[in-house]
């Protein structure tokens, strides 16, 4: 739908005026639900903070849980990448370092926060799930180019990130010492080691 | 100090009836605490429930903050223990089984949420280190058995209990799917592979 509403010329990118009308829409609901959490931030912000009308923001998701699925899965989309430099341990610690990183923005703390589950409504926590998805592909991608290189054995990346992120949410989240790239060469080290151990064919 | 305000019989056991109101209003607190947070609960209603005047609350507790802390400790006290059957693949799972167990109840929720650094206070933050402590250190004296009988290398307990219970935080916290035997088993196989495939002497 065009937004006619909006005061800035056309853009030139793809997508058009609406698509960045959307995009920074979904970047100030970002901002603002890492502020006031899922549950308090406000259309009228949105909209100020984004320097559109009101009326984009509600002609654009009348469903306010719609707009933080989207704003939720816009941010997950910046951070699920796993480089391929062609070292692995390298790659999955650069991996965790970004998880860190984004654990100690606001953002990455109100998220943290609407994962208990008892917070979660059923759209919420199915972009949580989406989010996940994302997450562990993007780790499958890395792992099974790593598995073709014969440089570990097959292995279920939805396992290998619990194991190699389930220790950097509990450094992160904990608060008690800074992560470090220590942290995350030690992490990728022991779980790599601990997966070639075990493999069932090593 | 007696508690001449409590309506039962004297207590037999060891600590005598002090002790055991004590006890009842540490029991009622925890049990508050999960139900309405650590900012939530009322002092009225912890006497109510532990079966005690109110004035014996204040007088154990004058400060609010204190009686959170105690209560947190107690509870600690009765998850910080780590079994020695003489599997040490054995008894690390069953620790982890019993975090998780720890985790899903209420209670056990609220403490995850108090674990976010933005919602401590000082002296609540200083109870979770030392909750910490306790486990790091149950955790410890079966590493250093371990140990003796050449069945570990030497390792530092604090990293071991991020590696071991980080990945049964996330999947319990995350709430996707319940956390198995399996789980536990698959964490305690990696993590012990990978510690004694990265040790400096093997």
């Amino acid at each position: 739908m065009a937004d006619r509403s909006a005061d800035r010329p056309p853009a030139r990118r793809p997508g058009g005026r609406n698509a960045r009308v959307r995009a920074q829409i979904l970047a100030a609901t970002t901002e603002l639900v890492a502020r006031d959490g899922i549950a308090g931030f406000r259309y009228e912000e949105v909209a100020e903070l984004a320097g559109v009308h009101k009326t984009s923001v509600y002609r654009n998701w009348p469903d306010r849980e719609e707009l933080v699925v989207e704003a939720l899965l816009c941010y997950a989309d910046d951070l699920a990448s796993v480089e391929d430099t062609g070292d692995l341990h390298r790659d999955l610690a650069d991996f965790l370092m970004g998880i860190a990183g984004g654990l100690e923005t606001p953002f990455g703390r109100t998220l943290e926060q609407a994962i208990q589950p008892a917070r979660q409504s059923p759209a919420v926590r199915q972009a949580l799930a989406r989010i996940l998805d994302q997450r562990v592909a993007a780790l499958q991608r890395r792992v099974d180019t790593a598995v073709d290189r014969g440089e570990l054995p097959p292995v279920d990346s939805f396992f290998l990130g619990e194991m190699l992120s389930g220790p950097v949410r509990l450094i992160v989240n904990r608060g008690m010492r800074p992560f470090t790239r220590t942290d995350a060469e030690r992490i990728v080290g022991v779980v790599l080691a601990g997966i070639r151990a075990t493999a069932p064919h090593v």
